[in-house]
């Protein structure tokens, strides 16, 4: 097994600052937030929580490849959600799962969902665990007899290349890294970068609709899935490869998204691509934020194409310590011809010089985008309530939108993560001191005015972290009423018992 | 309402050629093909053609929208497909609805909806009825009191602009023309141009999935949309206006491509753009059609993205008369950028100069495919079965997909109207001598041959002329059972009568 991940952070234990640099870190953050870092505490270790008892017991032809292990049910719990990572830090574990299961191939997973049917038990398909929304967490209402964390991540392996057309047949469970060193052999990338990346799987790129790498054009995982294949408790929905196709509403558009609902995923045909062989880069610092936007909405209606676009806010600037002003991360990238009449045109929209240019810039703000997981564990031990929140609106909104959420959440720094031709996608950032003991009660405040600023100014509820269980009062409110209909008919008809995922993105 | 539409053929009565015309345009085809034409026939008129009474009856408050009149009838039959314009020709109307409504406004679509509910009357949402599919013919199983075709032509208006993000509100009847001339004042289009767009419908457009003018990227109207809006009996689906969205499975995925079996579309959000101002174009001749695939291929896994890459086969060249050899017609266009770099690199791929270039490159060609369908009504007439076909395929199975297809159907030329990284969209054209009064036996036949190749050899069963009734037995076979399963789900759901065009994509 290697490394241990850690139980209540992100990453592994052995990778965990100790508590001076986590202390030399809260003097930093303090410095640039204008916080009094408070004293450094330590989470709960694991040896000392204790889980309710498992409500099942496995029948013995699954006794292989199941485990009701403490440390296994303790890491199966929870996802990475500010408050996820609170309750196991604090050593609260209210619903674990009763059992994990670890398939290790098809059969399994037929194996467990007949199961599973049969006894009522609910199934969470568990990928890499790094939900933000609660998509992982066995929060059941009455009725079932227990949960299953179905941990898919033995089916970690690229089956099949064609390297003609350019698309891979992958397992489901395979994790960022092992994807990607699976397709260099063919000199092949899939660059599907979430920021989870490391952590995160294919199958649950595709099941929670990730956004990936690229700032425009095909980003999210959705353009990327050529078909995929799923196991429903009605049986296999495997959808043909194909490059495009007008036949009927989209089967793989129905999976994608579905969040373990309808079915497990266990593989897809994705489009990959040569590794990029021509690249520029380049920074550019605005006055202010509103001139930075404009910049970026004639780039995004242009044409050009970037593949990087990210605009920072000062706030933003200053938090991640790369900038004091508005500042723009702009890339362009590609494998068969060189980018720079693209990037000249970019800057020439951006009426001003960049500030640096080259292979290298942006790098900084990169270090720190990697980093941003790691050092939210730290500020939860220094104190501080730390989360992000994200949407997408259309151009015409933006400055109502920003407006809102500065009146919900005066000190959220702001950056763009994609942009479209109607719209970016702001992600905002919010770190304050938090009231020790209380910070669930002060996140669940905190998110929902954020999250009733973000609707009622025309946003979607999630541009890329889903919906799971937490995002579900505004989902609710979002999805058109006739779809979630439609959705309740599709689910009932292929999962009747609704053991899968019970509580995400729609209730019965 | 100006010139009255053909009743069999496509486009306007007045506009028909003369009979000598037609004979003339037969010597020519004949010369192009090697057939001997045969003489030129007549269509039935539409004074002589009977009409089943209507079964049923429109309500008091529903007669100012609703009409019995048999050429409105016979007008709202059929759609496009060759099968429907010999029949029309020969003055066979079997499935007339029995009475065509004509809405004013959304409350009227309400009306129409709620007393076909009531009686168990089967509405067939009818736009510019270019459907090649049987996708607006009222073909029912029993239990039905009758049919009611849905005529939204009279939503046709641009009902908001929003400049800023480069979106229109937009009515789901307005014919193509009528829709680019209302955007033409704000200097925007929408640039979606299907072989049908002089009479086809936004609405038409979003529930077939058309593809669109570009050959690459953001081609089909699927990744134009912004929102829907649309009626089912089970009340209003709108989706949020938004650039990108990661909450739950598109709502709007859903709907486009439905074929009116889950709501009548009434508007939609759609992204609009400048005019282009640079253009570049050229063609570019091969000594096989494998090696301008070859080509083809190269380009679209390039990123460049060309607006056209139509690629012809000799046959496909001589048919329309451009071209002796494989020919490639290759155009960029921006309106933010001269794209004189992108057709250098797109030329240096393709290995040799280009036979033609500049902005006029390419335009025989444009001007035969803008003919085709006219043409295919003459052809008619002069006793020659013709028709289309079309798929997309993944890049390692083209060479197989065309054996298999030039073995089921020798003469078919063959062309590429869309082309993605993984893959073309192989067009595939028919033309031979008719056995005259068995059309319909030898075009079922034919149409069964090459739908039978295309889907063993791994191909869709159509890229953007949708499945309506006719490509029902393949449909059924290429999609997953369980999306099947879900999609009859969704639609009892949302109709619990069946009442919405029955018998498209999926039967109770």
């Amino acid at each position: 097994m290697g490394k241990r991940p850690d139980h209540w952070g992100w990453g592994f234990q052995k990778g965990r600052p100790t508590r001076q640099q986590v202390a030399d870190l809260g003097r930093l953050a303090g410095e640039r937030l204008g916080f009094e870092p408070a004293e450094v505490e330590d989470g709960v270790p694991l040896d000392a929580v204790e889980l309710p008892p498992p409500r099942i017991t496995a029948p013995d032809d699954l006794a292989e490849i199941v485990t009701d292990d403490t440390v296994e049910r303790a890491g199966h719990t929870y996802g990475k959600a500010y408050r996820d990572i609170v309750r196991a830090f604090r050593g609260r574990y209210d619903n674990p799962p009763d059992l994990v299961a670890r398939p290790r191939d098809e059969a399994d997973v037929e194996r467990v969902l007949a199961w599973a049917g049969d006894k009522h038990v609910a199934v969470i398909p568990y990928g890499g665990g790094t939900s933000v929304v609660g998509g992982v967490e066995a929060r059941l209402d009455d009725g079932y007899a227990g949960a299953v964390s179905l941990d898919l991540r033995a089916l970690d392996r690229v089956l099949e290349v064609d390297e003609v057309s350019g698309a891979a047949r992958i397992q489901a469970g395979v994790l960022g890294p092992a994807l990607e060193d699976q397709l260099r052999q063919y000199d092949l990338t899939l660059r599907h970068f979430p920021q989870s990346f490391e952590f995160s799987t294919l199958g649950g790129w595709v099941a929670t609709r990730a956004g990936g790498h690229f700032a425009t054009l095909y980003t999210h995982i959705d353009d990327l899935v050529e078909s995929v294949r799923a196991l429903t408790p009605s049986g296999w929905w495997e959808s043909r490869r194909l490059p495009g196709s007008g036949a009927g509403p989209s089967p793989d558009r129905m999976l994608i998204g579905s969040e373990g609902i309808l079915g497990v995923i266990t593989e897809a045909w994705v489009r990959v691509r040569p590794r990029p062989t021509y690249r520029a880069s380049a920074t550019v610092h605005f006055d202010s934020f509103e001139k930075g936007a404009e910049a970026v909405r004639v780039i995004a209606q242009s044409g050009l194409h970037p593949s990087n676009c990210r605009l920072l806010d000062e706030a933003e600037g200053r938090l991640t310590g790369v900038s004091e002003r508005p500042m723009l991360v702009l890339g362009f990238e590609s494998a068969d011809h060189p980018v720079d009449v693209w990037m000249e045109r970019a800057l020439e929209i951006c009426g001003r010089k960049p500030t640096s240019s080259g292979s290298g810039a942006g790098g900084d703000w990169r270090s720190a985008f990697l980093a941003m997981p790691y050092l939210r564990d730290n500020l939860i031990q220094l104190g501080l309530v730390n989360d992000t929140f994200e949407t997408a609106i259309t151009w015409d909104k933006l400055g109502d939108l920003r407006e809102a959420v500065r009146a919900a959440v005066p000190h959220a720094t702001c950056r763009f993560t994609h942009v479209y031709p109607d719209g970016p996608a702001p992600y905002f950032t919010i770190v304050e001191p938090a009231r020790r003991g209380f910070e669930l009660e002060q996140w669940d405040e905190l998110k929902a005015r954020a999250s009733d600023a973000v609707l009622a100014a025309g946003g979607t509820i999630t541009h890329h972290h889903a919906v799971g269980r937490d995002h579900r009062p505004w989902y609710d409110r979002q999805r058109p009423e006739a779809f979630a209909q439609a959705l309740r008919a599709a689910k009932t008809a292929l999962d009747p018992g609704w053991i899968l995922n019970p509580g995400t993105l729609i209730s019965r």
